[in-house]
Order: structure tokens, then sequence, then C-alpha cells
């Protein structure tokens, strides 16, 4: 349509994973944790729902960062809060990346960060993970005004090291923006790389580990300098009164947050093991799912799976299309899932 | 900070109106509803305050597309829902405008459009309003990409009649943005202008009239390309689950809205007049707020009045300094508002 901006025409739009209104499915698609969130979150976000809603929210979202600041180990002027982290990545690409400007991310990785330099008419310059999903030495482009790395990264669940993000910090002179939405699920973060390096930025969520992808709740840490140009750039008013209550009540009770990642752990290792023994190749991953490759086609399986009221997430792109990315649900789903995979493996034999 | 854009470096970031969070304030500053959000809302809120937060919202808000298309008598494919009416905003901008995109609004306005222009680093070309407050001939720029035209105008509180509006979207080969945030307390909207015109959207707001500022809930009509092409950009959950199931029972009960905003129409004329009588000169206002120039420096009876405990709305720019706004709180709060100027201005004879 004549009225967008050309390169708004010619986007292909992120595509989430499917999200059916209706239930009835087991969900092992978008990465959502199966546990409840904890009991206080609830509480607090039930007794907020009330007159007060008529007024607006602390549009500095004072109480999260601070308490995000507690959690995190640094200043409250060092966090920003945004409405799920794709908001922190929307204000990350429009603070430092100009039409044309030079955005480098992995590949493959989460698509948004494509989508978002398309919309930005920013360059954007994918670069292959090596065989074993390390970083390539082309990761180096000094010229880039932003780096995106993915660790653990979505959808392999593989893991940067973080000496190697340091020494990518180390040596660029654009921004490196370290996403850690599934890090609650790892060994290791990047978090302590923001005391080090002024042009790191790591991401967190608290959708996947704190049980509440329905309330959008992202966050970023970086050098305050940082951080006080970011807050220019949101939107005044980005998280609402409700989230702001959950996000400070979650981030107040970590302990339960560790307890299910735990939880979800040791289950990703009962799957992994569970589908080597039917024959998939299963990638190293620190995250809360798994990205599989089966001894059968792979669009194959998610669409049989589907049939069977199981859907896991298929791409049809580059070194993804030979694979599912299966999320960690209950021990109750992943054997209802393993069940159906050996029903869909007997049949396609 | 060397890795911001130019344009971020040197912009001024959007000063929202001061929000106290401790309370104590008769609050007239930031145009929020002194009244509370219905019962059905608050009531199916709570319900949704629960373990489902653990999963991702609808990405398509089709519950509250379907109700508000309903409210609008347009199809829901013609509307689009959004983290408050600013991130409809920032949709807009980032749709239409690129670099040096040529942004059209009037002047004095929401301060918002100006900063959503630098941030994308358009062309930002403010227009004066004429010496009433209509729309002068220079709003007519035929390379616009994008014009913005708030009615009723914050902070003025005037109208610009549909006529206009329609004037300008046939003579416009740009988009017309119609910022409708306060039209529940107007005579008239220009809602019907999106079935004639495929460059025009309209932008609603439940912060003020339902009295929801708290829960971050903007809606945007127009044409189904519009919206389509508007939908490609938004962030994929940008309403989160409570604020979805919020705005569907809003907007499922707007008998009581309207009830409120006649109140609210009422003290607005009340407010008017008994300023009238104490020689303030008020601008015909149809939002929920008026601007009145005091018969004394604006800026002392700005701080005069805070000193007292009640928040008003003071500018230092063209065409604002002289005047504060005032928002239409319950009855009670306009006759402690009267009787703290009526003070003040006592002691500045």
């Amino acid at each position: 349509m004549k009225y967008f901006r050309p390169n708004i025409r010619s986007m292909q739009p992120y595509a989430p994973g499917e999200q059916p209104q209706n239930g009835g499915f087991i969900k092992l698609n978008t990465n959502e944790n199966p546990y409840p969130p904890c009991r206080e979150v609830i509480e607090a976000m039930r007794a907020a729902v009330n007159d007060s809603l008529r007024l607006y929210p602390d549009p500095a979202a004072m109480r999260v960062r601070e308490q995000a600041a507690r959690v995190y180990g640094v200043d409250p002027d060092m966090v920003i809060a945004g409405n799920g982290s794709d908001d922190i990545l929307t204000i990350i690409m429009r603070c430092f990346a100009g039409e044309g400007g030079k955005v480098v991310a992995l590949s493959p990785s989460y698509g948004l960060y494509e989508v978002l330099a398309k919309i930005q008419n920013a360059a954007f310059h994918p670069v292959q993970y090596t065989e074993d999903f390390r970083l390539p030495d082309a990761v180096h482009q000094p010229d880039a005004k932003l780096t995106f790395i993915c660790s653990p990264n979505n959808p392999t669940g593989t893991v940067t090291p973080v000496e190697e993000v340091a020494d990518l910090a180390a040596r660029s002179e654009g921004i490196v923006a370290v996403d850690e939405a599934y890090v609650d699920f790892a060994e290791r973060s990047c978090i302590d790389l923001v005391h080090r390096f002024d042009n790191v930025i790591v991401l967190r969520s608290l959708s996947k580990s704190y049980s509440l992808a329905g309330l959008r709740i992202g966050l970023g840490i970086a050098s305050a300098p940082l951080i006080g140009g970011m807050l220019n750039v949101k939107d005044s008013y980005n998280l609402d009164r409700l989230a702001i209550v959950g996000a400070e009540a979650a981030l107040a009770n970590v302990d339960q947050m560790r307890t299910n990642a735990e939880n979800i752990c040791r289950d990703r290792r009962y799957l992994a093991g569970e589908l080597a023994k039917l024959r998939f190749s299963v990638l190293p991953s620190q995250a809360n799912f798994v990205f599989a490759r089966p001894p059968m086609d792979a669009a194959t399986l998610y669409a049989r799976l589907k049939e069977r009221g199981i859907l896991v997430r298929y791409w049809n792109k580059p070194r993804l299309a030979d694979g599912v990315r299966i999320s960690i649900g209950t021990r109750q789903e992943i054997d209802a899932l393993l069940e159906a995979v050996r029903r869909i493996l007997d049949k396609a034999e």
C-alpha cells in the first residue's frame, strides 16, 4: 500500500508460535513455563486490580528497577523495564541503528532481530554460527552499530561462552546486546559484563523462568549512560500498573523461580535422553527447550504431532528445517509427547 | 554517548506530567478520570489474575478488536490494539515516516508527536494553529508523509471540525492520524472518515473516558489495508493478558463510560464558568480538562497550587506559558481547586 515506507511494504512480519485460544493442545511450542507463577505474584496483582487503575502508572517503574537491581547486583539506574523484552529490543534498535546502519546477528537465531532491523530500514547482516554453534570470526564487524547475541540461543538452546562475548564487546565499536531470555536455565550469565564494558546490554525476560509470559516483562541491564539514553526513547508508560506490581513481586521471590528452573533442567535432560534413544540428534541445550532432529522428516513429525494435539515449533529455514524445537513441559506432557513420537515413528517405518 | 544515533543524542525526551508515587495530592495534572473503572472491568480482571499468566497472550488481541469493532461500527480487521495509544502513535511513525520524511503536527499540541519524529529522525514540521485554534492553510503540506491532528486538542481542549479533517485527508497524499484520545467528552468524532478515506487513522484511548490510564489500552481504527501493515510492525505480544480482558470488558460497558463522561462535561462547564468569574480566560474545551489563562502569572499559580497540594499542568512554551491545564476532577476536587485559586489571587493582589 503506497502510504507505507518501502521497507515496511516489503517486510515479512515476525511470526510468533501458534497460540490457539480455545485450549485442548499440549503446548510445547512457545517455551512457556509449565509451572504457575508464584502465589505472591498472584496475590499482589489481585490486590492491585482496584480503582487505582484509573491512574497512570509510574513512568519510571522504579519499584521494578530497584527490585531488579537487587537481584542482578547493579544500581537501579542500570536497569530499564520493558513491555516484554521485545519492547527492549525495539528500543535498542531505535537508539543505536539508523537507516542503513549495520546490524549483526547470528543465524539461526531469534527471528525478531531481523524483523526489527527491517522495520528500522537498517542493514541487517546475518552471520552463520559455526557447525557446533560457536561464534564465527565473521561476527566481528568493526562497523556494526549493533550486534545481537542470543545465549542460550533460540531456537538451538546452545550457549556462547561469556569469554567470547567479552572478546566481542572489547573488539566492537558498537553495542553488543546479549539476549538472555533463557539464561535462568543455563550455567552462566553475561550479566557481569555490564560492569566491564560500557557497550554491553544484557536482556532478561520474566516470561519463561518466572512463568509470566502473559504479563510481558522484560529488563535491560547496562551502564547507566546507556540506560539513560534508552529511557528517553521508551514510551512513557510502557509498563502498566499491574505489570509493575507483578514484576516486583516476581523478582522478590527468586527462590521459587530457581526451584522451577531446576525441575525444568532435570526434565530437559530426561527428554533429551529419551529422544536420543529414539534416534533423534539433540543439540546440547541450556534453555527450557531442546532442538532435536528426528530420524524422519521434521515437517511431517510436526504435522503428525499437531494432529495428535501436541504443538511443537517447526521452521522451514536453513539449518532448522531438519528439526523441531520442543519446550520442556511437565513430566506428564513430556511423556505424552514421547509416546506420540514413538507411535509416529512406528508408522513412519 | 557515542553509541547513540545523533538524533537520539540530541533529543529532548517527552516529559509526562508529575506522577507522585506517595499520594497526598489532588491530581488535576494528567487528565485522569476521577471516577473508578466499571465493576465489570475490575471483576473480569480479578478473575483473570490466575495461573494462565504463564501463557502468552493472544498476539492478535482478537477479543479486544472484535468488541471495539462493535462499538465503533467497523470490521475487526479495521482495528489495531496498542499498549496505550502512545504505542499506536509509535507504530504509525515507524510505518509511514522514514529518516527525513516530513511529519506535520499542529502547535501547540501533544508533545509526543515531535518526540517520536525526532526518535525516527524524521523531519518534524510544526504548524501554528490559527488565533482561535483552527487549522491554518499551512497544514496542507503535499509532501507530508504523516500529519497529526489532535482533536479535542491536548492541551487546549479545542476541536477541529470533522469537515476540516475530511478536507485535509482529501488533499493529502500521506497519512492523516486523528488522535481522539479525548473525543468521548466531545460532540463529534472523525471515526466515520475511516470509511471515506483510505489514508485516515483514528486513535482512541481507554485511559481517560474509560478510567483505565493504569492499564494502557489504545486503539487505532482505519481501512483494513492500513491496519494490516501496522499489525506487521507492532510487537507480537504488545497487550498482556489482563489488558486484553480489561479492554474487552470496558468496551462491553460503554453506557457507564458515557454516564461518567456526561458528569465530567457538566463539571467542566461548572469549572469554566467559575474560573471566568475569577477573571480567567478559558478556552472552549470539549475534553476532560480546560486550558485557562489566569489573571496572574501562570507559572506562579502552578507553583502556589502545588504548595497547597493541588497539581495542575504548566508548560513554559509559546502560547501555553500564560495558562495552566486543569483536569476535571470530582466536584469536591474542583471546589478545592477553586478555593485555593481564590486565596492565591487574593494574596497576589
